[in-house]
């Protein structure tokens, strides 16, 4: 590995050595490459409507880059993948959500002509600034916390691209995976995860709330572990207290629950309860939308410190 | 990471000039340090009963060494993270199937003291092994692809550690998480698992089938993506014919299904096919113990070449 490391790392060397005025003038003078720029941040459809979001492909000249989007991990530089650091390394461009953005290694975030980040919740008009990005001619990589495909940009940059009638094989879209955040918790847990999982997300933005409900019933009638993303926020509440209430009804108060506080951050807490402590919960700085919760199912067990879901090996081997 | 790197390869270098005899007498003379052993293949509980599975932890002198359950990822060293790497280099010992040691780069393989490898099938005996050699002293490394919490070893090691009287703490227990196939294949086809997501094993070696298709049902019912490890094999195909069956009662037979075989290896092949194609393909090369299928929701779609499974912005969000 030294050596691609090497080669990547002198890529970056040179690329530093560019002006940043190469990339600026790629850009059409967007006064979007402000990395502080905040006035990006919403979500509301107000903000939608700005001329931004109307560029289409007909808009750019030229060649477009090319756009990938990179999974870093649970954020520790040490738990990315070495493609993604690599990916990183190549790109021109890196856009994404400005915690992210500072959890990068220096040598990468020096080595880009451009960075460019907006806070939480705008990940709308962020997707389409890497894409308009791209579509003027930058190699642009977005970035997210975990996985691509995890209730994040991989979908997002698809349907913006289609929107503005783009391909993906016009820019070259790739994805970059990542180890999303049930593995990297369920590895601070022990083995809470060895057998078949369902991944569910308690934000009803997205999702209807009837349909949140209607799933973890099922998750939770079937056997299957449960890792609960985005369980907690001030404005959600009810979710929470919903979904304790759905698990309790289908599983004992004992059962082993796993959660990780901010896996891979300064801020990493990582607790083992039961399910019926659950619900108090909800209003202590443990569960927030930085979290992750992994319920066990009728045969998870905590040994030495260890949240322990048996793949059932016991019921076949003498050991 | 330049740093990191260095530090590890130096140590690593150092570990290659230590003799292997040390690491030898700390195996307690076991027959078991031949890296080509194939007798230990096997899982039958004949297998189970000779001498070395009844060594518990009164058996050795001295203190133990670390164990870590270490996930590969799908196998290229690119797709590893940086910690995994760390840690098989930090490792006296490495332990696991054969087919995924020889897919550890070069430098990893030459740094280890002594590397434990079986074929398929052994996965018992081996996980025993390696806590063997760590009980005897040495600081072992067991590697699995994917990630060591789905189904594969964190939890098998922490039940047999269990079963010899020693204790995770004991061992100092560790497990590093890796990019699961779900997300690497999920990468090669664009993003099929952007939402609420199952993951299903049809192998019914450790569940029993009634169970899994009474998951696959409810999983298919609610509107999840489904992710189905270990599909076919000559001893399973009933299985894999009924988990067709079972999904397209419930989902349209147009409904995208990713195909990914191999990923990361020399054989990865990726096709996008629809879900009343499922059944013929079973007695494909395409389908087999190392095929992965994503199997896409009602709102999942085959866009230039991609299989996308929106989150939902589009209902929120103009663009």
């Amino acid at each position: 590995m030294s050596d691609s490391n090497t080669a990547s790392e002198s890529k970056c060397g040179g690329k530093t050595t560019e002006s940043s005025d190469s990339s600026a003038s790629k850009c059409g003078g967007s006064k979007k490459s402000d990395s502080s720029s905040s006035s990006k941040c919403g979500g509301s459809k107000k903000e939608q409507t700005d001329e931004k979001v109307e560029a289409t492909i007909d808009d750019f000249d030229g060649e477009p880059g090319q756009l990938v989007a990179v999974g870093l991990g649970p954020g520790r530089a040490s738990e990315m993948t070495t493609l993604a650091k690599e990916t990183l390394r190549d790109a021109e461009h890196i856009v994404g959500y400005t915690t992210y953005i500072e959890l990068l290694p220096d040598d990468i975030v020096e080595g880009a002509e451009d960075i460019y980040s907006t806070p939480m919740c705008g990940e709308v008009s962020r997707t389409e600034e890497a894409i308009d990005r791209t579509l003027a001619g930058n190699d642009v990589a977005i970035v997210g916390s975990g996985d691509p495909n995890v209730y994040a940009l991989a979908g997002l940059a698809l349907e913006i691209l289609e929107s503005k009638g783009a391909t993906a094989s016009m820019v070259d879209f790739d994805v970059v995976a990542g180890v999303p955040a049930a593995q990297s918790c369920a590895a601070r847990l022990g083995a809470p995860l060895v057998n078949d999982t369902v991944t569910i997300s308690l934000s009803d933005h997205l999702t209807s709330m009837p349909t949140i409900e209607s799933r973890l019933h099922s998750a939770a009638k079937e056997g299957f572990t449960i890792v609960i993303y985005n369980p907690w926020s001030r404005k959600r509440r009810s979710n929470y207290e919903k979904c304790c209430e759905i698990l309790l009804e289908h599983r004992a108060p004992e059962t082993p629950v796993g959660i990780v506080h901010g896996a891979g951050r300064d801020d990493e807490e990582v607790e083992i309860v039961e399910l019926q402590d659950l619900p108090e919960l909800g209003e202590t700085d443990l569960v927030d939308m930085t979290t992750t919760l992994l319920v066990g199912n009728e045969e998870t067990y905590v040994w030495d410190d260890r949240m322990v879901t048996p793949r059932g090996y016991e019921q076949k081997y003498e050991y």
